[in-house]
């Protein structure tokens, strides 16, 4: 399809100076017209000034959306139930918002006639990836132009440039001081580049944004309970609330005490090695407590066979499958499991660290104290049973040691 | 096999007051001869003292041994080779440690000629799953005596009044003032009973033994450097030491900086939910800069693959299966896995928190910087390689798409 | 629990010999009243006759049920569903019959207010593992008598005396003349024992009792169309029908062209392996042809992802897990997977062959003619998409290359 | 890179007319000398006059290498270690002889200077990754030439009258009347294209090349007997001989019985699905006998195990990642499995049928009668042990059942 044949392209718009160089660019380029697309994702940013930069460019069509309530609940809530941790360290907290951005962007462009969608994603990353195998799924026939993978501006002199020429406010950039590139949303804000492209090298405490170091958070624990319904938090310390309020209730109570920096060198899916460094003081904490709810109220296979595949499910989100028929069979099956997973647990934040230290269920426990007992049991458990348990899972390894195999 | 065909019975001997009445029992159910096997495994106590004690009741094979090295070096370093943690959280202290025993057992058992085997853990616990899988699998043939699924001496009350009736002084129970049972050995030390059978009731400070909490711990924090070959540690701070060296460093380390608590509830093999706390200082460092050096050194198909089977290997360990098959022919795989993790990972000790902060490698590091540059890469990647990247794998979704298939 | 305290039982009751000794040994044995369950699983046996024989022993409650039905439609289709094969080769003939019987013996039980059930299996086979886990499962205190783990009739005369000295009639075993111990229903008719026990001896033709060998079946192939909808088969040649009419038909059309004969040596869930010999006509059409309407139903990494838990979930049904959390979890997965599974598949059947030769599917297939088509494709597909594709998944393997690693 | 700068290429070149083409085309548009290698992997077909034609368009190196020992010894045979079978159905016949070419290619490009490879494969297929992925793990910095991908000459017409404006003789394609695109080595050849292209099509019997049909073969069975060593079959009927005798042996055998015929749809690695034929008389012979001899010979959780990984492991092999870490990784837990795998098995082969119908292992079989009989066996297995073995795998089920859970 030659660029003559774009008439109109919905375009992930966040205000910035990248993506209003794209926006003009795309302008000049295909000579169509523009849809731009703002989301608040609990980004922590106003989203509103994007308007009045679109319209200066001649935009007519301006989405402004507060997604930050469907993220949470039907974006990130899903993924805790799975425990899902990429590479054994990362929370996905990039991975998570890509897929929501991508049906939105689809959703404007059926509403709004546009024939094409335009992202600010380099051709380098995962993002790229994300976006577009979202895009796809969801309508396979779209036209995608992802500026960063077409364009002469591979600098950022050309790209200052460019805006310049075209008269494009450079203090746009303004508060993006930082040397690092940064993305974030409710459940997380992540850093790369600058100083984290050496691995050896320990980032400065001022890039850190959301919360204090260890060092400095409070002296005292803060202690918070936190209530289960089917795998999901409902209430905090008691108090009902929405997914995107226990989000943002949670990152405010890590982030005091010290919480969830991560600081890790992962596989991206085309093919290198990066360094990232991320907060998630609120997902860190909801990880800990959901395993720990879970601990009582899920039988042990089941859980095991989370376990086993869940690193397969974190690999469909960080991939990008989001929107894939086997993510959404995996995802049947966590959250069928979910059913029991309901009863309070009791945190501990300080100074960096989570520590569960209690967990009830009402409703749900399969902690049965009589037959745990260390003291007298009173029948619950029949010690005796334990030999033929032993015996027969024996048995192959008796045979095949009189057949002569050695296992030492 | 009726009790009068045992003539001679190696017993694990810790030389308190369980295994002494266990010694005394099996002299006098059966009839026989014991021999006594008393292990170092960096326990933390003296082990001598059990000689005496043996003496005293009439042993005449005593064997005192100090596994820490073999321990460290061909048990537990190998394990963590596989990152291995049981249900997200248990870093497997005190299963690890079983086949050891098992296996020193039997090699006992066999040297002097005895025909069973005697230990004292429970019917309701892994360890006897452990302990007895192991020596079957070394010894098909073996008789195993496990008195506590065996005698009457249910209750603490019956079991006192044995020893008095037999002169087994109680003030060995002297120390073990605690309400715990617990476990310990130089990768952890292990508390279950007492109020942790209430998975709500929080563990009063004075339970931990190894480390100090972080509200105590020191308010700078330590930073390590930890070399690693073929993945494991084979020097802190530039200083070469064994693998048993390497642990107790590690511990000192670590529990100097509130490091390694843990408090979950888990799922034995045998079928019931047991709540447990441990302290892991050492294991906890390992853990995080394993992954870290592997961040850089391991391939990502290898480590993804890796960290699919771990849940299932750890199982295996926990279970009791480290003398199997299946367990040697994974360890295989991951042993060949860590030829090159190699290269250095500098880590930060702060109140409890393990950070990485550093991570090269000279030889394997597969991190290329050139390629993940936010700046000009001067062609190292090619931005347009991406397109077909993720056209071709979303074909299969734009198909269905197309065919009329709905992912959302 | 004292043998004195069983006031009623619950017997999986066949009318032969076995369990007729057992009834009446339970009635001698625990002086209990005994309510017997009689299930036509499609055996080819007559079920009725076991009533008279029943009641002859004073039997008052007498259940005989014809569970073709249910035992076709809830069990062997959901497990078709999967692929399920256990070890590569057993399609689960007998395994899959065994929840069914455990799940109306509780029913019965509870109908009765009987406190025990009872049934024939062997201390050394895996249906005793699979009628108690599913009891247990579905009346966790239920007590369960398994006579052949008890009694001392541990020999075929000793069986046969105590049948004498009660008049139990011997002639029963009149059918049985078989040396092979065998079970049968509608899914398959299997062998053990008697020559089969050493695994180099091939089965003389006469044991087979389902299917002509190939070399008797007809000299024509026979051609037949099943229609497929949501992964179950629901017609035959056109011919809408039930779940039990189509494992019947089947069976009839495949008994009849040769198929289905397996001879096998498997590892039980006990510890011991044991060669057994199986036909199931019907069920290794059906195994074929689910695949080849998947393939053109189901997405790629859906099916590859039931093809990679499908070893596990054969597992817990052979090892008697049916009535688990586990097996649900995964039902429901698999089950979900099967919405687009609708369609049609050709079969030819041929002296043992079963060749599927076409599939289609109106409303779900994902193959694209234009798409695959060796000839112009009208740009249907972008060839010099595939170049990016391999580069960026060639990217680790050349950055590892460049840095060292050797691959050959 | 520009065209400009190849200088060599070294061409994958079968002598037939694409591969000549490409070679001129080469030529031209390169202006580069081009190397030849053509293998001989048991394709059945003369590689010779492939000499003579390369010379006529002015190739000076020319590489005609016999690669079929290599090819079964290294490449075929460690495969059938693993049972491997892509989705349930393909031997991977195609896809296992591809990294042999690619490993050999680069060799060739390496003694020859050569700084690009060139292959013959389209852009829609798996062959192109197999070759590709191949090429940038031995040499990462290779040049790859795809034609297909870059020429104009994307019809039959547009190609034929290249080479006949070139000389190219046209004749050349004689013997290729067959409308479908085939490939073939020891191991199967393949059918793709013409009518196949409508999955509901049944092949004509004209078709298949390598096998008579079920109905033209024998009315009389064939026995064979397989030595295995370490998984390898090493000898027929007593016969020793290399790998590439007995994938000979195996396939004129198995092709004079009708054995070794497919018919599938199967999902290509680039996403579109495709309907193949294929024969691989010796591969389904070898498939099923090494299943038994694993019988007899494996551990159960050493063998269940191996099959949840094959899925994977197949993958990796039709996707093209033979020569990937993650490939070796597998391999060598693969091959370390094999060290008990030794014995004899004896297959029937008849009208398509390959039936097991014995299997031995004097050093290492793990059958044991005594312990597997029906028959009295004087206390090698201790029915009792069953209870205890069946009521702890209950346990957890038990107490979820009496806190309330349902699982019918």
């Amino acid at each position: 399809m030659s660029s003559s044949n774009v008439k109109k392209v919905a375009l992930a718009y966040s205000g910035g100076l990248d993506t209003s160089v794209i926006l003009k660019w795309l302008q000049e380029t295909y000579g169509c017209e523009v849809v731009t697309f703002t989301a608040d994702l609990g980004q922590g940013e106003e989203v509103e000034p994007a308007r009045a930069k679109a319209q200066a460019m001649g935009v007519k069509e301006i989405y402004i959306d507060d997604l930050r309530e469907e993220f949470s609940r039907d974006f990130v809530f899903p993924m805790f139930r799975a425990n899902a941790i990429y590479e054994g360290e990362y929370l996905l907290g990039t991975s998570i918002a890509r897929p929501l951005i991508a049906k939105r962007l689809i959703e404007i462009a059926n509403e709004t006639g546009a024939d094409a969608i335009a992202h600010g994603a380099t051709g380098k990353g995962n993002d790229q990836v994300r976006f577009e195998l979202g895009a796809y799924a969801l309508r396979p026939d779209i036209r995608v132009i992802a500026p960063w993978r077409e364009w002469e501006l591979t600098s950022r002199e050309t790209l200052l440039a460019y805006a310049e020429s075209r008269g494009i406010p450079i203090e746009m950039k303004r508060g993006k001081t930082s040397p690092y590139s940064m993305d974030a949303n409710l459940l997380h804000i992540s850093y790369e580049g600058g100083i984290l492209e050496d691995p050896w090298a320990e980032p400065e405490e001022t890039m850190w944004r959301w919360s204090v170091s260890p060092e400095n958070a409070p002296d005292r624990p803060t202690y918070v309970e936190l209530t289960y319904e089917h795998g999901d938090i409902v209430a905090i310390d008691g108090e009902r609330m929405t997914a995107a309020a226990v989000l943002a209730r949670l990152n405010q109570l890590g982030g005091a005490n010290g919480i969830g920096r991560l600081d890790i060198v992962e596989n991206r899916y085309v093919g290198m090695k990066s360094r990232g460094c991320y907060e998630t003081p609120g997902g860190t904490i909801m990880l800990k407590a959901h395993r720990a709810i879970e601990s009582i109220t899920l039988d042990r296979e089941v859980a095991h066979l989370k376990d086993e595949l869940m690193p397969r499910y974190a690999s469909l989100i960080y991939n990008g499958y989001w929107w894939s028929p086997e993510r959404r069979m995996l995802q049947q099956m966590i959250d069928a499991s979910q059913a029991t997973v309901n009863g309070v647990v009791r945190v501990k934040l300080y100074k960096g660290n989570v520590s569960v230290v209690g967990r009830k269920s009402e409703s749900n426990s399969l902690f049965d104290m009589n037959i745990a007992t260390f003291e007298d049991d009173r029948g619950a458990y029949d010690q005796k049973d334990a030999e033929g348990f032993i015996k027969l899972n024996a048995l192959r390894l008796r045979i095949a040691g009189r057949k002569g195999a050695s296992f030492a």
